[in-house]
């Protein structure tokens, strides 16, 4: 799922990591351009073109005759927050009403939408879209119209096979099931492996749709703590597993929402045993493949499964084609089933949408539109964490994950996030607060942040009023 | 969902009435041109052009030099199914498998599709609802494309309400959900009032994908008997709402599937008054609403309902766009229950598809275009009417709607229907068994053709090789 590398751009990755790990620290001046064609063996313009880049990404800044530095907030001065503690238990699931009171305070344009699900749309190539919606439909037959319902468009899932090839899995087109979104995908997979009333491993956070799903399927969430880096406690799980008739696991291991952890290749490799160990269904939620700031998609759950134990759920909602509503899942051994189970839910996702994403992918320039998406949300999480850093208080913690377009918030525990979120909105700035993220409404002094939109005046002044309205607790 | 009629279309309803009655009988001489001009009190141009039409809906051929006459296959000379008869129990409902066997049966292009449930896609305006999705598109912005994934299109609500409005039922807007075609919507419907065990009432036969709905989610079938022409026995269901602990009813009023039955309206009064006296949530599956033959729409059950009881489900699918997939629910005192369930299972269907349907209605001509599939539809199961009166054995049973694009057959005894299935496919010929539209396998004389496909040669050849396969039972 990578285009070949230029080196300006390799380069700029190199420097990006030294300063994210911080070994170039906030205000440190950069290599100068001669030091820089020495140390790495390159030309002057490559090395231009490299701090261009990371410019770009809101990573470095330019000052007048002196060269470039590490901006001030390219490294967040906040801590990052600490892993949740969870008992070994199984929850009914009763957080539904709660998320529907929050996102009802969507709604307003006039918001400022740190609480938004969504990227902005501005984000998105949609003129391209409609071109290419206009050529596939064009070559869209009849007979296909009513038969792409049934198998899904051949060359969108083509397509989509192509993309795993590029990122190492070797995916037979007929585990594809194209869905309505991911949403349904995760839906149905669920119900391929589960009856009402059956344990289920989540993560604690837990995407709240998730936890709507178990609700509404009446299973019961059995809650794995995410280090906010590393992200899910093995060991815990490990021990839930032994213990407990658990019948699925769905994780998101790479850019968690909320919480934007992935976990490290080794410790995807020692899940992926221990699923097969146990023979547990994974269902892999990984919408945020994609939004990846480096230079190095991440790997899926899904890779290290040879038996076809892993299901793994994606969409281009989230990458490419907002409110298409077209996602997808890999459903290995149940692929089958999953299929059946559409074709008496929904019987198909909208065919127009598939053939206009399936000419786009072929024709519309999609690793060209990533790269420049991935360094907006980047330079945009910097511009939030600058933001934090100077007007929340400084106990506040707070994530730094390495793609997506969250930040996960911990303030001191006499912050009461559902208050916050209810003085926020009566000042015009949603957020989304901890406790909907949550089978038993834990994480009450926590918020989730999105900067998924363009940063401006706007968003500066909300994260102010934000500040004042934490100070004030 | 009317336009005012013109006096040739009024007359030609006419005297289609008196041919569909047996008043003018096959073979009879239709009045003169001078003769119906004087009874009518019409000009000899209206007659005339009332004669085209009567000749384009398939119900009356000209005879050179001596006028026009009914068509002998007008009125076929087989008989009208009887009514099943069907104990007052609950059945678990185990279809599925046979179904999907079915259904996979379908995927040949070669074969001739009298099994299909789709009509044939070359019947709508593919073109012209193209344009409108270009034209939708350009006018969406992009805070639309996400806000109109929660809300739905307001233009394709506003236009689904108007229709609602000329067809004599008042909607607030606030009752409607968009889904992921009607499937959806039945789906979700479910969902809302009833919880896995409970009892849900259908019709016997019925649409096969509400027997798959009804097992995936775990409900018990209990069945009323349909009569071919009349509809659902009440008298039946009265005695089953007495005796059993039903929990919601899932019927469908006007062009039933697959028998293509229709309640009078006095019928659906009786329906509508037990079930509110009952206090029963009527899901109502109105998919074809839009298909009738003459000049009248049917009323839903859900103009007779005032106390928001009653759930109207409806889809553009059969209607002009197939493949958009784009359904509804008038949700009444469930929308917001349904609205929060369908954000849970596929937060939407594609906004491109929305906005594409919303200007059509508009623009494209919807009423002009129905008038066209309408005596398309008529025409084509006067063609296969006729070819089972010439091919079939003189003791075939078959019903006659009023609407759709289904013909339902009741063969002798002896004929098993699914060895005919499994015969008539090695012969390049799909059909529907009469077991897949029964939660107890029942009807295994009977099948479903499909008449929603141009009529020709290979359609008459088909018919005429199904006669051979019937004569040798």
């Amino acid at each position: 799922m990578q285009h070949k590398l230029k080196r300006y751009e390799k380069l700029a990755d190199e420097i990006a990591a030294l300063i994210r790990s911080g070994v170039l620290a906030p205000g440190a001046r950069v290599p100068s351009v001669r030091l820089a064609c020495n140390t790495y063996a390159v030309s002057p313009a490559t090395v231009f073109k490299a701090y261009y880049l990371l410019e770009d990404r809101g990573l470095i800044q330019a000052r007048e005759r002196s060269g470039y530095y590490v901006r001030e907030h390219a490294q967040s001065s906040l801590a990052e927050p600490r892993m949740s503690q969870h008992q070994t238990t199984a929850q009914e699931v009763g957080v539904s009403e709660l998320v529907f009171s929050v996102l009802g305070s969507l709604k307003d344009p006039h918001t400022v939408p740190f609480g938004s699900a969504f990227p902005s749309a501005d984000l998105f190539p949609l003129g391209r879209l409609a071109k290419s919606m206009g050529q596939g439909l064009r070559r869209l037959s009849p007979r296909q119209v009513i038969a792409d319902q049934t198998d899904g468009n051949a060359e969108l899932k083509r397509q989509i096979a192509l993309r795993y090839t590029l990122g190492g899995v070797m995916l037979p087109m007929e585990e594809l099931v194209i869905t309505t979104g991911a949403l349904e995908a995760l839906n149905l997979c669920l119900q391929a492996v589960t009856v009402p009333g059956d344990l289920v491993a989540i993560e604690a956070p837990a995407f709240y749709a998730s936890l709507q799903v178990l609700e509404r399927l009446k299973l019961k969430a059995v809650e794995i703590p995410v280090h906010p880096r590393d992200g899910i406690d093995l060991e815990h799980l490990q021990r839930c597993l032994e213990q407990l008739p658990i019948k699925a696991c769905w994780f998101m291991s790479s850019f968690h929402n909320p919480l934007g952890a992935s976990l490290a290749p080794a410790r995807k490799q020692r899940l992926s045993d221990l699923l097969h160990q146990h023979q547990i269904p994974l269902i892999e939620d990984d919408v945020y493949a994609e939004l990846y700031y480096g230079n190095q998609p991440p790997r899926p759950l899904k890779s290290y499964d040879s038996e076809g134990l892993f299901m793994h759920c994606g969409s281009f909602s989230k990458s490419l084609a907002p409110g298409y509503r077209v996602g997808w899942v890999a459903g290995g051994r149940f692929a089958n089933k999953l299929m059946q189970l559409k074709l008496m839910t929904t019987i198909s996702p909208s065919v127009p949408a598939q053939v206009a994403i399936a000419d786009y992918l072929q024709h519309g320039g999609y690793d060209r539109h990533l790269r420049k998406l991935r360094h907006s949300l980047e330079a945009q999480q910097q511009a939030m964490l600058a933001g934090a850093a100077r007007y929340f208080p400084a106990a506040t913690r707070v994530t730094r994950p390495s793609g997506g377009y969250f930040l996960w918030f911990e303030f001191p525990e006499q912050v009461d996030a559902l208050r916050l979120f209810n003085e926020a909105l009566a000042q015009g700035i949603s957020l989304a607060p901890g406790p909907i993220f949550s089978a038993t409404r834990g994480f009450g002094h926590c918020i989730r942040l999105n900067h998924g939109h363009p940063w401006g005046a706007e968003s500066e002044q909300a994260m102010q009023q934000l500040g004042r309205l934490l100070a004030a607790f």
